[in-house]
């Protein structure tokens, strides 16, 4: 149906083009670090740090705005880059979790990585609590990271705003809400990730790990690479329901989002009661008429494109009215969707599967991690 | 020469007795625990665990005020009660510590606790940064300590404290130093520890250990043993130089401690120089003569005594005047760390016997830890 609507469209069309990857542009700018440990003035491959929350079944905005960036880096980095992506499951733990819910999760999340398309072979995929070499490291720069640097993260401070706000009291905060960002710091320092892709709201601690890595160094010698910020223009995929904030899990609405396992028919009726507006023709315009746009956006970067404007206008000289885009739109998803929701069902319920693949990134992951750790406790006068 | 000053006194003499034992005497007091997890009503056997700085070679204040108590409890524990002796070297890096210091005075240390007479094959001694699971375990229980819990801590109240009089600034105290009591909570828990003993000063540490123990039972179900604390009598030795003060390492006047490793002219010459005063006669009495008082407490001790008025009063009854008490308090001294002398020297040099002792006392601290981590970690949903 796709083809069709590209046939009758008399101009540039809406045909299949090469993914725009500004991640992988931008990563492939860099010069390849160059750092001076462990062995003097040897080039280093460049080794990419990520990690995701084990929060069960991604939708759609998880999978535009970060998972599919880890396809990108898998398929075009060079083959001597280390490609490192972590389940963070630890940092789950800073809000309370069910236990039960949190171990689903887990399995959803992993089975989810190889959906949509992670090679365990390529990348190292893991999950953080299974390789102890994270919260030895983050003891270690616990005692290199000042009070005030975690007092100053945002994140911390809109915590305890909140907490304020709310009544309860700052001091009920836990331990684990404060110092996160220096775990996260672990988590990259550990495994001497050259780069890390990040959204906006993680610039911050991307910075503070910058600074934790630069004063070990400057403290106990060239120890580690000072990681770059691969810092790609965030996709922010929105409710259905409610156009003007995020699509999220938290959402009440369950149709305000569309998950990756969702069937075709799911899909296109979640399409369909999506909430757009009265305003005839179909028009790109984020602020005016902001659930059309984001059918738009949905629509262009399942199709690999980022022209939003050209792709309304394709739409509105085709003659589309909002059913029809809707559909469109849902047509676009459900195919894109496709190999992922196969792959997903046949491996989420192969618990053994999963359990190997767990096993031996965790294997992979300690051997990455190895290294950085006995070097910073050789250090630090440890060993 | 110790003989004969008893031979030559009339009455009760200054003859060997059995050592007190304070802190062996009231654990044994205490009913064996028991505890619902791993499995229902079994009686779990003791493990008692205790944790110290390496902080190079200790003096004699460190030796008659923590070390010889895990001695007795080392040779008077019954047989099935699990002894675990931590080198706590993470803890060290909470203050700024030079690396090549930092790994002599593990070295040291290690040597210390085999001079004086810690069994490896009875007791699991071992370093903290050997075993990964301390850190794991921390960084589970950080989730559940709350900001409030650790700005109480004394210690912490004290070192901001400070930071503000010496007009550095809060926010520039590292957060290790603010978290380390969550750590040494990870210490005692990771392995399920029933007994710790501990000094005045960590009465408050244990407390929080207790209530983040507690607390995860309560969230997740049966896991932790509660640790019941054995708290003491706080042996303090005093200085030689200043007997107002703590005999310390950091003090600037050598003369002012004892190490270990003294021989017995330097320990002669360093008593010889004690600071006491001119009231004539030998009596105890720490608030006026603390010189004194502190050398009677220091006979005492080495002679396994606790009757400090009973002592003084015997080398007031022998005639004895300042410089003799001076010669029969070293001479207790070098008797009594001459065989911690003797094995000190001939194992500190032995760098591979260490490092063999470490890799395997670190071996059996895994195996120890591995069981209650592996328990945390199903609790919360992470296996």
């Amino acid at each position: 149906m796709q083809r069709a609507l590209l046939s009758s469209c008399p101009r540039a069309g809406i045909r299949p083009r090469r993914p725009r990857l500004p991640a992988y542009r931008q990563l492939h700018a860099l010069t390849p670090l160059r750092h001076s440990a462990p062995s003097a003035g040897a080039t280093i491959s460049q080794t990419i740090f990520s990690g995701i929350q084990p929060t069960g079944i991604p939708h759609l905005g998880n999978y535009l705005g970060a998972l599919r960036k880890w396809i990108f880096l898998q398929r075009d980095s060079p083959p001597d880059t280390n490609l490192i992506f972590c389940l963070v499951d630890l940092h789950a733990l800073t809000l309370p979790q069910a236990p039960a819910q949190l171990l689903q999760w887990k399995r959803e999340s992993l089975a989810t990585l190889l959906a949509i398309g992670l090679d365990p072979g390529r990348c190292t995929v893991f999950e953080q609590s299974r390789v102890p070499a994270h919260t030895e490291l983050m003891w270690l720069l616990s005692c290199g990271a000042s009070m005030g640097m975690l007092n100053r993260m945002t994140q911390w401070k809109s915590k305890s705003g909140e907490a304020v706000k709310e009544a309860t009291s700052v001091p009920a905060l836990k331990l684990g809400l404060f110092s996160y960002p220096v775990l996260q710091a672990a988590d990259i320092l550990v495994h001497s990730a050259t780069h890390v892709p990040v959204g906006e709201d993680q610039v911050q601690h991307l910075e503070l790990t910058r600074t934790l890595a630069a004063s070990f160094n400057h403290h106990y010698g060239p120890t580690f690479p000072i990681p770059q910020t691969i810092l790609s223009p965030a996709k922010r995929i929105m409710s259905l329901r409610h156009p003007t904030t995020k699509m999220s899990k938290s959402a009440p609405d369950p149709k305000s989002r569309i998950l990756l396992t969702d069937s075709p028919s799911t899909i296109q009726s979640k399409l369909a009661s999506a909430v757009t507006d009265s305003i005839g023709g179909i028009t790109y315009s984020p602020a005016e008429r902001p659930g059309v746009s984001n059918l738009i956006e949905i629509y262009a970067h399942m199709s690999d494109r980022s022209d939003f404007d050209a792709v309304a206008a394709e739409f509105q000289d085709a003659g589309m009215n909002m059913k029809g885009l809707k559909e469109k739109v849902g047509e676009a998803v459900v195919v894109g969707l496709e190999p992922v929701r196969r792959v997903y069902e046949r491996v989420v319920g192969e618990s053994g599967y999963l359990d190997e693949i767990a096993r031996k990134g965790a294997e992979k992951a300690k051997e990455s991690a190895e290294g950085t750790l006995e070097r910073v406790k050789r250090a630090v006068g440890l060993l």
